[in-house]
């Protein structure tokens, strides 16, 4: 499988057909990219190529066998080894992320989160245990864990993305507004809800400016 | 202000520009590019080039006034014009939004949320009221509200879209990870939480089997 081609924007759209072919896996074996397509409001040559990029198997006028490409977007994405992650900062954020069901059938275990403030340590609603920070390095050592979520504010990302790493991390989801330094062999996905929120805003802005 | 040309992704770097120079802002009056591409680690020929397209107020070997560009920035994302927003959808992520503070000093206002569910409504830990779906097209007519934010389940998602813009919301802000078909003038921004752990998850995979 040639997925070192696949770009990132067919790699996001990914869980978008994972989650379709899901729902229609009792209903019908076989599915055409055309109905995809249709279903998902997405354009046809599209997802043809999305499709292709990560199956060889569709057929002309026959389509793709659903379960077998179920299996072959989960296997690109990495959802059939379960990847076990902790979250730093059990906040808001960290907590609704840490009791977040949509997570676990992306592969994604979210063990526990930890937390400087040592009163914040115990249990969460959803019966996840929150640690200190102190306890971290060891947790990261007798657990299998690749990823660390960082939702602690701006101003402590960078010590806690530190923490990860010399706890043997190997891949950052950052959803704290702040640039992180991070070694080259680290993997890093920024989730910047004040950029995603500034690009709406400022469309917003000119659209009202528009119409004054 | 030629704000039409700004890059999107210039846009998204705008509130991390901010955040800084307002941390700054006490103890110097005038900052460098060069200053500011330091402490964030960006690159100084993008932030020189970012700056240019929000100010011209910027100096050679002076610098920038530091609320002056406070000030153009903001101008540019609308954080003016505070904009006020709503939440459909109450669950974990709904309330999380709806008590995170991160928020305010972006103009951003959220003063409720909807659920479909009547067994939350109410208010929420941060005394923010949760009303019923019901009362959504009353409360929007009352209120000036141009943002919706939707967090409800995918399967949801269209529908909680559909009553916010008979509502006469402006602008949505997509957190389901669902396709949302909108009329043109809507603007759209869509946060698909399952797309970037997809990123994530699959650049993990890849560097799993790569060592394995």
């Amino acid at each position: 499988m040639a997925q070192n081609e696949i770009s990132v924007a067919t790699i996001q759209r990914l869980p978008i057909y994972l989650d379709y072919l899901k729902s229609q896996d009792k209903d019908t074996a076989r599915i055409s990219a055309t109905t995809i397509a249709l279903a998902l409001g997405f354009g046809e040559v599209q997802v043809r190529k999305d499709l292709a990029s990560v199956s060889s198997s569709g057929k002309p006028k026959i389509g793709y066998h659903i379960r077998e490409l179920i299996k072959q977007i989960e296997e690109v994405l990495g959802y059939n080894n379960v990847n076990n992650a902790i979250i730093i900062g059990a906040g808001k954020l960290g907590c609704a992320l840490l009791g977040y069901e949509g997570f676990s059938h992306s592969g994604l275990n979210i063990l526990a989160a930890f937390d400087a403030d040592p009163s914040k340590t115990g249990k969460t609603e959803s019966g996840k245990p929150i640690y200190s920070m102190a306890e971290l390095s060891d947790f990261c050592k007798k657990t299998k864990v690749h990823i660390g979520i960082i939702t602690v504010p701006a101003m402590h990302a960078q010590s806690a993305c530190d923490a990860l790493i010399e706890a043997g991390i190997l891949a950052v989801w950052n959803f704290a507004p702040a640039h992180l330094d991070i070694p080259e062999h680290i993997i890093i996905k920024n989730e910047n809800m004040a950029s995603s929120l500034a690009v709406l805003s400022s469309n917003l802005a000119k659209k009202l400016n528009e119409e004054a």
